[in-house]
């Protein structure tokens, strides 16, 4: 058996272990042999490999990014995509079964093209944790990771100056990372997507907290939206409080409350730190396990299907069920945060 | 209502996330007060309490070890133990439920001290994730993380040096610190208490990545026993090959490694340090989740129990099911590791 | 004796220890008294102050920030400042002598305070290495190290999409925090205020690295300036190109990148997250010294002096002299780094 | 211009940082060439080269180790062995120079090598910091680093059951990571092998902690020595105690404190994680600059000097004058630190 991996969209810590679990296993178990696809579906598209063996994963478990490259193709679009060509450039190669890492668009292309005969195998990858089927994918935890231990850090810029720090996570349509990372940095305030807030609650938390004595860090994810402006947040150009749209959402919540407030109120976007670098072990463990239950899969013949973490037992799922919703912070976790706020 | 919380057993990153979750939710939602009992199971004993409000919790999620103090008192010892001798202290206090927060031993005094009529909720700490009914406990992921570390510090050596690394970890009775930073290091041999295996079966392991041109890391819990040797293990003062005992058990197989394959081997043993520390962000979440369901336990008076993780759920089970037994690592999940030994 | 403990100015990591390390020897050594000044020399116009005593510095040398606040507030300024009006509060108190904690401002203003009969001794606080009288300060080692790690993140996500990272990090008026991180980062151009560089220089560079098939990494001072556009920097509103200033230089320079070569790039500005947190051991040591030192001096009487690091000796120094001059990144420093360039 | 690198004697962090400046600068500035002998002074007995270019060196900066592979063989020993011998493998190879990274041995017999004629430059490799002739080398600060962020840890549970932790770190003969790690980890003690005391000094420490309601942190350097016992010391199997002996001096110290004080303690001997990792951004920056500066040295043919690190400047001195004495920690710098015991 010939299996092709593929890593496809954002990097996110863990990539090369699943493609270093997945090899070990089919070499070791199976006698398989491996071919890489660079830079995501276009590498199967204009025909760029790299040869995968056991020396060339060697120490991939705790190295960021992806060996094999990414990109944001589509695998229908442009002239040479779709089913039949992509099948003609597998076959061309000999290869048997394709092992596709990455998120809802990957996944759903992947399921598209099984559909007309490919032999596909997905591995979720989100970094945002918004993949319906699975409790958890690797990247998640280091980015929490890494955003809580920046929040650490600001921390004492805001007590030490009396100041109130805004803190813009990753999450353009969920919440999880700015959630976990916050309840742990121990923000006074948590913004998410799926919970719209007004200006004057987040400006009452922050109140609150410096009345106490004490500097507020808030944590926002990237797509919160201010409630009640939801359209201003739409108009290009400007913000929703009319002034030229500089940066993040941070930046449009802390000078709004220094104004309101009256304190100091600095913004900080962490960006593409939360997803490059090593993972973390929890990250390593769980891509590892991905990379080899992908094997478990491709031999079961479940194409179409990906791995999933449910509890601490991974299970394959079909892609279908999986990409049927975005998981978003249900309501009952974010009350939980709630009582922790201001 | 006034709740007493007290840490038993040993260190464990998180017992600090886990008084500051219970006081505020029990403050904030509740208007409850809060004591701290000293010292464990002792302080209740022997009178020793301290104030606990919003104020003393401060920052207290990312604060190692506990500011309550501990020790291994068990509560039905000595002439002033016993549910008769705990609950007058408790009455003199005016507490009216308690949070214990340790291990199997702690949870089932707790269990024994509610059949006598005690009010008392159980938070599980298991750093090494031998409880049955939870899916994970804080301080694992931070233990893990802290040994994944020290693997990749020492393959840098045993790369430079070609040499074998044995490193040893916690885990006196369960392997799972051993799988996960195994796993997550790239060890090339997992040893574990739930399954021995001969000195012939590792030096063949040891043997084989020498032979691939690379240094091994060989991964062993505290409680890892030598197939064949168990005898020659509860010798006191020798050890399984009649050499005087020296340490722990890397400090055996290190020097046997050496002796059989000609290998320059050196043991190193974690110790203390993987317990001790500032909490991951994993284990600050899970952590401060556990006190604020603990609020919720007590406010449902459901003594004698104890909160749990399930998938990404938390519960309330009770503390019998939950101490029936160890939680060892499965044959499926040693397998799978066992896949890139050697 | 009883001596009043100031910090001045922006968060560092070290403040702390510096105090407690001169609390600890003032106590110790001499039977001092201590009196910790609220918010720099604000508190001491105000009047807030603090009890300094060896149970309030316990655990100091590991946290970041400053027990005592901060603030930028001028000693000069005001109706309750100048040499009088301090020197009452100091009497009031029974104040005998100050350790103020600083940057050049700071200093310059204890000099002068100095000159008009006051009892001060200075610690330079540098985060951005710019004293020129002291090799290194307390803050430095953290902020290169915190960038470092963020460059090492940020190289991962370079390599796996192919792009063009710029990262911006602290550096107003010198740059050896961008010096220092970017060849520890191992950076393909590192941009300082000292040396203006062309666009074209910099997209020269960018495709040298590109050409080799790798993803350049840019490491940037806040203060860099593009050469032959200093006029369009200092004009308001507009950036060198004409085009509506968004946020740091590096927001500047990477879409002028992509626009020139083609390359994807990707503005990062570190932050705040480079001055806060746990100082690193270097500056543990460092601070810990300097607040000793400072003790020194103090019963030596050297008014007006303050301490620096020279080789690994500290010494005494006149306060004039060290604030002569910026210590700027000295040519050969520039051109050393720059031989791995591009 | 062909260039010979070898790196022999312990790992330490940084190895790799000057492998890579040296072959950068050496490229780029000189057009030389380079090869890479494996396995310190063995691989140029043997005949082991592996080529080195820029691609070769990509991404080493951070990457703890050497690629080189180490060894402690002396170039003077064995039949293959001595000046004549090296220089026939150097001509045979076209070697025209040798750049020889190491410690007081390895810097020595390249001394001796020179005075045969032969061509070589050296790097002084010291993770102990015990070289007179230069202010600093890498690895080091690193070292500092790690045993710093253990001694953090094991407060925690220090703290949490009252215990006295005794954390042995690297230091044979002299006791600067001791002095250092210590002062950052704000140990109550500090045992250096410059410096003997005797057990009962130690238990006054730790009584004058105790008794403060604090748990003692004691630093002690491997190659410390209980005063008055030094023959205890060198007598094989028993130690001071007339104990068997178990292991490092951790391990002597903590059963005999428990044993006078009452106060539990506990050893932790933190072995060989502090010399293996990726090291610290110092370190790579000044392992980088070293490895540039010895291709300057090259091109001014100073045979038989090394480079060294003079305040923040490099410097070339000869081999002869670094090798002169060991540096140990000086009584003042002792003194300094001894004020914060106990």
């Amino acid at each position: 058996m010939k299996i092709g991996i593929l890593t496809s969209g954002g990097d996110c810590p863990g990539l090369n272990a699943v493609i270093r679990g997945a090899v070990l296993k089919g070499v070791r178990v199976h006698d398989a042999e491996f071919v890489g696809i660079r830079n995501g579906w276009r590498g199967l598209v204009e025909g760029e490999y790299v040869k995968l063996d056991r020396h060339s994963v060697r120490g991939l478990s705790r190295q960021g990014g992806t060996i094999l490259g990414s990109s944001r193709t589509n695998p229908f679009e442009g002239e040479h995509g779709g089913p039949e060509n992509i099948q003609k450039h597998l076959d061309e190669q000999g290869i048997d079964a394709v092992i596709a890492i990455g998120g809802e668009g990957t996944l759903t292309a992947a399921r598209r093209l099984t559909d007309a005969g490919l032999h596909i195998i997905g591995v979720p990858k989100t970094i945002d944790n918004d993949l319906a089927a699975t409790d958890y994918s690797f990247g998640f935890d280091t980015a929490v990771e890494i955003a809580t231990e920046a929040i650490d850090r600001l921390r004492t810029t805001a007590d030490s100056h009396g100041r109130c720090m805004v803190v813009e996570v990753m999450g353009r349509h969920v919440g999880w990372i700015a959630l976990h990372s916050g309840m742990a940095g121990g923000a006074h305030a948590i913004l998410i997507p799926e919970q719209p807030e007004s200006i004057e609650q987040i400006c009452e938390w922050v109140e609150s907290v410096r009345d106490r004595g004490r500097a507020p860090v808030i944590v926002v994810s990237e797509g919160f939206l201010l409630s009640g402006m939801e359209e201003a947040h739409s108009h290009k150009g400007l913000d929703a409080f009319n002034r030229p749209r500089l940066g993040g959402i941070s930046e449009l919540i802390a000078p709004e409350i220094e104004a309101r407030t009256g304190i100091e109120s600095r913004a900080t976007v962490l960006g593409h730190t939360q997803r490059g670098g090593a993972p973390s072990a929890y990250d390593r463990v769980l891509a590892t396990r991905f990379g080899m239950a992908a094997i478990d899969a491709i031999y079961a013949k479940e194409w179409g299907s990906m791995v999933a973490l449910n509890g601490t037992d991974l299970e394959i799922v079909s892609i279908e069920e999986a990409t049927g919703g975005l998981k978003t912070v249900p309501r009952e976790r974010y009350e939980e945060a709630a009582v922790l706020f201001g």
